[in-house]
């Protein structure tokens, strides 16, 4: 598994960037193909699928669901692929405990697994840095920094848990085109649910992140926060399912959809 | 039961209209309410709610969720009453059949029941009128017309079926304005499906709809199309579960839900 990661990740296509991860190359994907829409993943036991997905309807900021395979299907309109090998890293949950983090997850599918896959914040980063606001882990070569919040999400059965968040730094005077240009992606988590003290979310140390990594501000940046499609994750580990399988933080599936399908018109 | 009409239905106050339907008036809710947020009901066994919520995501035009309450429960957030009662008449449905259109649907209750609250499309009525567009069927004092189409959903499990539309004639001048109008608010059906030529959908004649009540198209009015919160009942007639109570078309809840609570900013 010693694939490098490719010159230009920005300029690849989707299948072109599934074909490496399922090769063996473990990377974030923030900065990978850019225009395609990139996508969180969470597949439970159908017994659990109905709390998820109302979980996700309940909880649409965090959770925008783009879609829902059929049990033990592993690839979909949105993919013309494999779920279980196509990522570049997976975690793999067994009674809510993590299990293993791993690059393929073949030996841990079930035939009763529901895969859902949930919108993922960036395939808004495009449009940020092409209306000028800079993406400061893309610029820094980091995956982006997310973080557990003391709000908890509206429950759903057995599904409950804390709304979590990514954090972007962005300059003062940039935080309001931040604002409208993510307004316009409301399928991929929209306009950010708070802008400034992170402990107002209850966020002690913005050094600390829960997932990904630590990026450092600017002078005169402000952090900016918007909803996180691992709240799902969060909350199915709280409800211990026999098995979950979700992305890693950050490493998400690259579909074939484009960023332009989730624009309001 | 022989409650009778209010003389100005517009201005009342949800609970106000609630309270009538409680009380045994039955009609259809166009234009009533302004600027309070109508919702289709669909009440299905728990073991076909998930098909259901599935449905609803895979076919986000005809069938957008406002909110669903846990199994048994009569009210929620968007209600301060009883899905029971307060709605002015019900469709029962057995084995996919309709037995009975009722008033009240106490009696057919059970605790299995889960109630599924569906945007509709007399949200966006108030703001075509504001906006200069003539809505027809409130003029003629009659129910929505609704239509089957041949157009197919998407499936999702034991749920399938016809998209199900409803149509309001708009002078040709104004379609522009109908269009940018009602695309405002997603949540309640958004932009037309369709505009012009009933065939395209399979309709043989507008003035027998499969719901609702036939309206006269002035000189110049072009028909369109909007995809209709029946749609969902449709497919569960399909699916034929043991016991589906819904809406009488055109006649629904009006919920504690303000129309901008939908509206795009």
């Amino acid at each position: 598994m010693s694939a490098r990661p490719p010159e230009h990740p920005a300029g690849l296509a989707p299948r072109e960037a599934r074909a490496l991860f399922r090769g063996g190359l473990v990377t974030p994907t923030a900065g990978w193909c850019t225009g395609w829409t990139q996508a969180n993943l969470l597949a439970v036991p159908r017994e659990l699928a109905y709390d998820v997905l109302l979980f996700a309807q309940r909880n649409p900021t965090p959770c925008p669901i783009l879609d829902v395979l059929d049990p033990g299907e592993v690839s979909g309109p949105l993919l013309d692929g494999d779920v279980r090998t196509d990522l570049p890293a997976y975690r793999v949950y067994v009674e809510g405990e993590l299990v293993e983090e791993t690059p393929e997850v073949t030996r841990w599918w079930r035939p009763d697994l529901v895969a859902f896959l949930v919108g993922c914040s960036f395939t808004f980063e495009a449009a940020l840095a092409e209306g000028g606001v800079p993406v400061r882990h893309v610029e820094q070569g980091r995956n982006v920094p997310m973080y557990v919040t003391d709000r908890r999400c509206r429950s759903a059965g057995s599904m409950s848990g804390p709304l979590v968040v990514s954090m972007r730094p962005v300059p003062a005077d940039r935080v309001a085109d931040a604002v409208s240009i993510t307004a316009r992606y409301p399928a991929v988590h929209g306009a950010p649910v708070h802008v400034g003290d992170p402990a107002a979310l209850g966020i002690a140390d913005l050094d600390r992140p829960d997932f990904g990594e630590p990026v450092r501000l600017s002078d005169g940046d402000v952090p900016v926060f918007w909803g996180c499609g691992v709240t799902p994750q969060a909350a199915v580990m709280e409800s211990r399912p026999t098995l979950a399988i979700a992305h890693a933080p950050g490493h998400m599936l690259v579909t074939d959809a484009r960023d332009a399908d989730y624009l309001l018109p």
